[in-house]
């Protein structure tokens, strides 16, 4: 049961948007810039880094929406998304996205914890400053957005075919500013 | 060294929201509607809870930067601010924001920390919905925050006259989108 009073029908991260809409805004324009606007790593590359940092932060909502979101963008391979949340370094990705989810992983535990030989990695994969840049943040906002959502006791749906057709939805249009109950994510 | 190619004039969070601009607008909005904005708990009691946070979390330069703001609120009662960082229970502070605090420290360790406890005793000692859903929200963004300063390895000046100085800026006119390179925080 949520720690505070929301509305039963939205859950996760979308119950605290609706609740707490001054604040709703600027998290889903950070959500959008982060992983569907235009960038050189893909809209799959990007929710499959925030996929995996829901999942080492252990939170059920992200991980699985997220999760569907990045399958729905690789033409339904459930099973990549798998991949990468389970062992990333041995998973059919590039090596760039490999470096730079092992930056991600590292920023989960801690800032400090990204060391130059991480950076370097990435380099010399090919990954740009903004790409380095943008995965960092988008690791720390996830490290946000997992806490939000468990801190505040959110219910995370257990049947699966809501997060798809959800997904289909935000993989299309994106993260939008929510303004009525269906927004958000 | 910073990992990225950052202005060398711009220390901690400051350079980063220089160099990618889109991500910056929603980043310094989200740091001015919890903490700047109008609210049941005041502007220094949630830089208490930023500061807090931010010491959980080693942030050497948002520790520091927070902890000027949470001082210069306390009309420079800088003391009481170690106080929190170091024993916020034993703190001369409300039995409110010790049990939003606890709160925050939870949030600081995950999500799934916090307790149905946890939130009892805060409700207990007055708070509101909306208190607890901001306490949970600025503990979240800083646990980003701090990530997003050391994930980058941005440089924290050791000079505290710098921090001060901004302090008061920050204190009187919030956390301004950034256009140029004085905004931000």
């Amino acid at each position: 049961m949520p720690h505070i009073s929301l509305s039963d029908e939205l859950p996760g991260i979308r119950g605290l948007l609706a609740f707490r809409p001054e604040t709703s805004k600027p998290l889903a324009d950070l959500a959008n810039i982060l992983l569907h606007e235009p960038n050189t790593l893909s809209p799959a590359e990007r929710e499959l880094i925030a996929t995996y940092v829901s999942s080492r932060n252990e939170c059920d909502y992200c991980q699985t929406s997220h999760g569907a979101i990045a399958a729905c963008l690789l033409e339904g391979d459930e099973e990549l998304v798998s991949k990468v949340k389970s062992d990333f370094e041995r998973a059919p990705i590039s090596d760039k996205l490999k470096a730079l989810l092992a930056i991600a992983g590292k920023v989960q535990r801690g800032g400090k914890q990204v060391t130059s030989e991480d950076i370097e990695r990435a380099k010399r994969q090919g990954a740009t400053d903004v790409e380095i840049h943008d995965t960092v943040l988008i690791a720390a906002a996830f490290c946000m957005f997992n806490r939000y959502v468990d801190g505040l006791g959110t219910w995370a749906p257990t049947d699966l075919s809501g997060y798809k057709e959800r997904a289909a939805i935000v993989a299309r249009e994106g993260y939008r500013v929510p303004g009525h109950a269906d927004a958000g994510r």
